[in-house]
């Protein structure tokens, strides 16, 4: 029963994902890698299917010839799903982890070759079952003696890294693709994302990203509500802001509480809440002395604690804090130029000297997006130095770092100029500036421009084949289509992204209330973001592998640090505000300490808060404790049938 | 090979438990009750043996002929360790979860009537046997038409709410109570309480209070030890204690993190760590419409959670904060009676009015008691009317109140003396007279009070046997001893130890920069405090059912906010300083706002480090995450081996 797609029937089954080995890789080790995934999982191999792709129609000599489809029979990938303990909806609408024996109590489970598995699993499956393909008593990749291997060393992972391997992707599946950016953003109507295909084809990681993008826009729309009139009535009305600062307060605590179970029932319902994640392989830059893992007994690079706290702490730190201290003193140059070119202007206005007035800004807007960029490099290069063995460890390194910097280059300038200058007129001019125009480039440097390179490569693509023909959608024979993908650029995950929304959320949560059309702006801009991101998705970028994630991860530890920020922030833009400062007329001593009482007793509420909102929704936390009740049981019954045999055994 | 103590050797088995029924019950529902304990497992009874117990030498008309001793066979013990998921020692040092299938591999096992389960064990596995003798298909208890039961309902727990069943208690053990009471008390050298031992015989919850009571004593040490000759060297020199309260933020923060580390060490060393706690049954007093449970499907009372909540928050919060504010009330006349008392001494000091000065402390003090005790009830009256389904969430809604109102009514004097009088004399004066009294009226109602009365009591049952001989380890026949020991006080739990430890922590983190012999005096409670608890628990109370914990619960985060307090209050103790203040001579808004600059990055730094140190010590993570992966890879293999046997068949 293999469903065989009608453009791929030059092959004997479906593929799924495509292998690029180095264009000079020898034969020998070619040879040997596809008899390894060839063979069966009792002797070490995959049990996988791998072809060769064929010459595209029109075939250059520069083409790469070793690209391989791999795929799997139905069998293969529903033993896999079961090894990977995927969680798929029962009979009875619980979430269970598939096992085979029980296929047939799944809902949706027909025969063999139905639509069980989504693609983007079938994928996530060949690529666990790829990267757990372990070298046997091989010491080197034969033919390239300088490829080392080790008892237990993951094959795919060492020739990643050595580059013989070139890269691992999965297809697209035109089909679907079609049907899903219809869905998505080819209707113009309001409505919600179509988040259930997102995550059959780009996986829950997507999906909870696109998810948590809706969400975050929907959570500022009342905040874009309040903010209108009080941007049309009270235009030059700066002291009005003591309510708009106190709704902020209680919003940006009770929508990220809102958020984490809203988060959980969208991993509930996907499986992936209480699926457990499989023990995790050093990532492929790993390096270290042989030696055996603690955990697994197996053979695997080991690289002491201490040496890489060492590193943390005695490098990275302080190189992040020099660039703080850098950019604080970028910034306080950029006040001194602003200050210099003003008091020029003020002297003897001109038309240069009011075009002068605008060097800084540009100047320091231009070296904040060149020190980001170094910055980002640096960070990088800093993480992989610091050798860590996890890929999550390795990540929430690099947030961090890039996080703090860029928090800073963000919001330093704005907190300088709320709190030390306190000139409100000013700190609502640079941030409706920043907003803007940050806004604009996003969506320029994101979307825009890779879509016109890639229709570049598109059409060069069509015309090499069709000679003319400039049709967008016709079909391309899969030889040309695997190449064409094989060159879209590679989609790096969703960090930027959550990066971008953090950002927004800052300006928001910070600030809004000195200029409550932010939250209009950042709903715009979210609207217009969810119509980049997923064309981006569906049109600029290859597919990425699909991942199983049950939270936004470390995102949501650093919105919820950002909303500690913005507590402290608006209680003091409110003890600033002279609406409150009217209040005690002879005594500022008594303002402040009225106002630091407030503000640990705001804070002390949001812990308290954060503690009584359950972060499971009742009724799932009943179905979670209800198959864990089961299964108990069920245990002990076989514990006790078990008992009862063995005393009987005894008697007798 | 059942083991059978001496002195019991009228019993065809050890006895472990003791039931104690109401002496009216009626035969017909005793007969009952002793078939349902003794049937078969099969048959919904829990196959335990179970005696009455016979008349004690010298027996007395008013004796109670109900009391009836329960234990149980080694197989039958075995198998609730294996139902109950007891970890024990495996033969390669890890803890795993007991099965009889495997029992000879674990340490320790030798043959069936060995000492491989503690008697703290027995007697909790049995205790949990009795707990879940459920009822079948009676509609009442037999005999008593008023105890009405449904299918799934705990016999034993109905019993308990009606009153039929007095008490259950697990029995002392002479031999092993006499050795152990040895090396914790008797000896008087520097050395570590016997934790090990007290496990064996407590169970782990008293244990990990043993366990912190003697880290906190160590961990007061350098805090003593710097206290020393502040107070010494230093003695009118009030303003010094900059350094001493900086030191006070650092160590209020690292112990509490280093605590969490040290519990689950030991916790992971005892096998509670890692072990699931079984899904837990109704607490006796619930009470509800007869519903089906939405986890376990059995039938039993269901309360809306959405009543309880109204109750919690308009009844209960309501009450507390009255209480809160009658406590502030009190205190404000306590002042008010102080100064005036104060002010007659100073016009026209005689004797007189030299003791009338000390009368407002002595009837503040007196009346707080009074409150305290009030309070109590009330506490407890309002937990149990908002009816809560588990005993673990009544207890937490009991310590968050009672700690509340504690908290208060121990720190609001000092508080208002520290910040709103500024009079850091009176402020050490008062501390001083706090910290001792309590610690004296403690030691006595705690310890001495109790023991006089058992010892009167011990005294006359002696006296009734013996006729004048007063040997006071004279043994006692069985029926006579568990006579005795169901005389004996009913251990109430750890509620009030770990409330005393825990004002003590408050007095020494909130203010001991003041005085700095604080840490001292709570040292040498702690020296003695560990003497009295152990005294009474081996003396005193009756043996209480151990309980499995892995850490000290709702406590440690009960220590965490007094730490973040602490930050707080020291924070605001230095910036009031003379020292500090000395560094802004013009203006007191600068020091009020580094002094919240400063307080904030300590929290801040707090929270990072609360963060960055992992709660499990390394080794153990590593142990835990390889039996993780062990049985992973076991039921990996397995779900293979299936597989390969089920593809197999087919092919065939």
């Amino acid at each position: 029963m293999e469903l065989v797609c009608p453009v791929f029937n030059d092959l004997s089954f479906t593929p799924r994902v495509v292998l690029e080995l180095a264009s000079d890789t020898k034969e020998e080790a070619i040879t040997w890698l596809l008899s390894r995934i060839r063979d069966t999982q009792y002797n070490g191999g995959t049990e996988l299917l791998v072809e060769q792709l064929g010459p595209g129609a029109d075939a250059q000599e520069k083409e790469n010839p070793n690209m391989f489809l791999v795929g799997a029979t139905w069998q293969r990938l529903l033993s896999g799903a079961e090894d990977l303990g995927l969680f798929k909806e029962f009979n009875d609408g619980s979430m269970r982890a598939f096992t085979c024996a029980n296929k047939y109590n799944f809902k949706d489970f027909k025969g063999d070759g139905d639509s069980f598995l989504s693609t983007a699993e079938c994928q996530y499956i060949i690529k666990h079952e790829l990267d757990t393909l372990r070298a046997k008593d091989e010491t080197h990749v034969p033919g390239l003696s300088r490829v080392k291997l080790y008892p237990g060393k993951s094959v795919i992972r060492r020739l990643l890294s050595k580059g013989i391997l070139i890269q691992v992707f999965p297809l697209h599946e035109k089909e679907e693709l079609k049907r899903l950016s219809f869905a998505w953003y080819k209707k113009v109507k309001l409505s919600f994302q179509p988040l259930e295909d997102i995550r059959h084809y780009y996986g829950e990681g997507q999906a909870l990203y696109f998810g948590f993008l809706e969400y975050f826009t929907f959570a500022l729309v009342p905040m874009a509500l309040i903010g209108v009139p009080y941007y049309l009535f009270d235009w030059e009305d700066y002291d009005k802001y003591v309510i708009f600062a106190s709704f902020n307060l209680v919003w940006c605590t009770v929508i990220l509480e809102l958020w984490k179970r809203c988060s959980s029932s969208l991993a509930y319902r996907w499986g992936t809440l209480s699926r457990k994640k499989a023990f995790e392989e050093p990532r492929p830059g790993f390096h270290g002395v042989l030696g055996f893992n603690p955990v697994t007994g197996r053979q695997e690079p080991l690289y002491p604690n201490a040496k890489r706290q060492l590193r943390v702490y005695l490098v990275s730190l302080p190189f992040v804090l020099l660039c703080l201290y850098l950019s604080l003193y970028v910034m306080m140059i950029y006040f001194l130029m602003e200050g210099w070119a003003l008091s020029v202007h003020d002297a003897e206005p001109t038309f240069w000297t009011g075009i002068l007035c605008f060097i800084p800004s540009v100047l320091y807007a231009v070296v904040i997006e060149i020190m980001n960029l170094i910055y980002r490099y640096a960070a990088e290069f800093l993480t992989e130095w610091e050798n860590h063995r996890l890929e999550s460890s390795y990540q929430n390194h690099l947030v961090l770092k890039v996080l703090v910097f860029n928090f800073f280059n963000c919001f330093a300038s704005l907190f300088y100029i709320a709190f030390v200058m306190q000139d409100m007129v000013l700190l609502r001019q640079s941030l409706a500036t920043l907003l803007i125009t940050s806004q604009i480039l996003n969506q320029l440097m994101e979307a825009f421009l890779p879509y016109w390179l890639q229709r570049r490569r598109n059409k060069k693509m069509v015309r090499k084949i069709h000679k003319g023909k400039t049709l967008e959608d016709q079909e391309l024979p899969l030889a040309n289509q695997v190449r064409l993908e094989a060159d879209m650029s590679t989609y790096l995950g969703t960090f930027d992204d959550y990066l971008e929304l953090f950002l927004l959320f800052g300006y928001v949560s910070l600030f809004s209330c000195v200029y409550p059309l932010a939250a209009v702006l950042v709903v715009l801009n979210n609207i217009t973001e969810v119509y980049s991101d997923a064309f981006k998705m569906c049109r600029v970028f290859k597919r990425p592998f699909s991942d199983p994630a049950a939270n936004i991860g470390v995102w949501q530890l650093a919105f919820e640090a950002m909303s500690v920020i913005a507590v402290v922030t608006n209680c003091s833009l409110i003890g600033m505000s002279p609406q409150v400062k009217a209040y005690f007329p002879d005594s500022d001593m008594q303002l402040i300490l009225w106002t630091v009482a407030i503000e640990h007793g705001l804070l002390a509420f949001k812990f308290i808060l954060t503690f009584l909102i359950p972060d499971v929704p009742k009724h799932i936390q009943i179905n979670l404790s209800r198959l864990e009740f089961e299964s108990r049981e069920a245990l002990k019954k076989k514990v006790k049938s078990d008992n009862t045999v063995a005393s009987t055994q005894n008697v007798a």
